[in-house]
């Protein structure tokens, strides 16, 4: 048996799971037992801070429920989701598709299904109704009839459907289908920054960092056609105040946009419009569209 | 705003913490930011496995309850305790001074007191029956009267009080205090090696990495003296058929005993002693005297 030093540690445990059978589970285990090792090492993490470490990642597990995923929103806030994002953007995508952005907490999946022109907004909350057109095509421009394009937000309270009190209901989300020629065209409302929720331990980190906790106003939007790498992505509005420092890492220039009166092809001119086509980069043999984040129900502790 | 690409993700992430104003959070933090990120772009993680690691925290998270921490179990066999407790340990620690072990989660304060002689086994579960004698001294030898020793095991059925049904009842812990020579000497059975808990999913964790999940057989002993650090450790059974391979690597070579008859000092003849001398160090100036692990009840969720 040897003495383990602050090296030793960590060659002892590596050891240990070397003989872990699955090579991708031993290949991700070691390499986070080295960076785990060497940032504890780095910082000289003392015994007070790594329990007070402790209580803070058991308070962000017990905080999940069927309706909220705190540690989502921790990997969010460290910019760990954004990363996993570009690097599974970066790889193998086609020069021309469009960027992602995040899934976030609040995807639901079977949103209610709308014609071409119509609103997800069930009920007039106030806000600047608007319109969003474009096309969906593949990544050389062939447009793609039938693709199905999920849009959720939050309305002008600031609060998603399933922050609401009554959670079972859908608002502010909806289903619609491109045309023969791949076009598309809803109503909406101009979505309105938001915080993230700070009423939990990451809400409370992040205001120990003096940060505003505030996300850009922004449409979230996946786009699905059969052959195609799914797309998960987001437009961000132009005029919001933390358009350059939003909490969660999401915003990339491609995706700003601004909705304006007088576009070209706007179906309707009498309401600011967004005009965005969607390109969807083919799947590669073999992969079957991995998503950054997923319906919570997968992952998050069943109702008690 | 900058484009972020998959090292400007990193850069953005430590320029939103770059204000917080308590320093020392702000290096944990930034290490930790940068740690995290080195390990996803090294091994490229992929959604999925984001999201399986996302839904694996969470279930630690919710697996803890007031009688089990399951982040501190996941700590432990991932040897960040002990390499926490290594790097406290070395910390101005006077050269003679007992090294340390891990405190573990089974830990409580206020065990029942004995006088010495006595035994911390409140029924026989059967078990060889051992002596623990010695003495506490500081790190030059001077004998330190009245420093109180806090010792807890398993029994034979290889569970702690606290994981048996009946929670709230002691056993097979207690606190002696030292004679006027520094001298104890107690009671109590020599302690079998056991599994850590494998129903939760850090025991499925530790199967899926084909590791035996089991500890060796040890005694855990917490000395108390005012002006002194205090002294969590263990004594290890040397003939344990897992000394080599302890499961949280909590081992260390001086910690490794054996009960035998016939030692010189032992205060009786008919039983198997082991005798072990506990040298603490002084609190350095400002020092408080901080343990890895704590009392369960301070970073557990309340009970339901």
């Amino acid at each position: 048996m040897p003495d383990l030093d602050r090296m030793g540690v960590t060659a002892e445990a590596l050891a240990q799971m070397a003989n872990t059978p699955d090579p991708r589970m031993r290949e991700i285990m070691a390499a986070a037992i080295r960076h785990l090792h060497d940032f504890a090492r780095e910082v000289d993490l003392k015994p007070d801070e790594w329990l007070a470490g402790i209580a803070f990642l058991t308070a962000v597990g017990q905080a999940c429920t069927p309706f909220r995923q705190e540690f989502i929103l921790l990997s969010d806030v460290l910019g760990l989701s954004r990363l996993v994002n570009v690097m599974h953007d970066a790889e193998g995508r086609e020069a021309a598709g469009t960027e992602t952005s995040l899934l976030g907490p609040f995807f639901r999946e079977k949103a209610p299904e709308f014609q071409a022109g119509e609103s997800i907004a069930a009920t007039d909350k106030g806000g600047e109704e608007i319109i969003l057109f474009g096309q969906v095509t593949d990544a050389e421009g062939k447009p793609l009839p039938g693709a199905e394009i999920d849009i959720w937000q939050v309305d002008a309270t600031g609060l998603y459907d399933l922050q609401a009190n009554d959670a079972e209901h859908m608002d502010m989300r909806g289903r619609f289908r491109t045309d023969a020629a791949g076009r598309f065209h809803m109503r909406t409302v101009k979505p309105m920054g938001y915080s993230i929720p700070m009423d939990g331990p990451v809400g409370q980190f992040v205001q120990r960092q003096n940060r505003h906790g505030m996300r850009p106003g922004h449409i979230h939007i996946l786009v699905q056609a059969p052959g195609y790498r799914e797309l998960v992505t987001a437009l961000y509005m132009a005029d919001d105040r933390n358009i350059d420092s939003d909490t969660v890492f999401g915003v990339s220039q491609s995706l700003v946009v601004m909705p304006e009166k007088g576009l070209p092809d706007a179906p309707r001119s009498d309401l600011p419009a967004i005009r965005y086509d969607f390109r969807l980069s083919r799947l590669a043999a073999g992969e079957t569209g991995g998503r950054v984040g997923a319906d919570p129900s997968q992952i998050l502790p069943a109702a008690q």
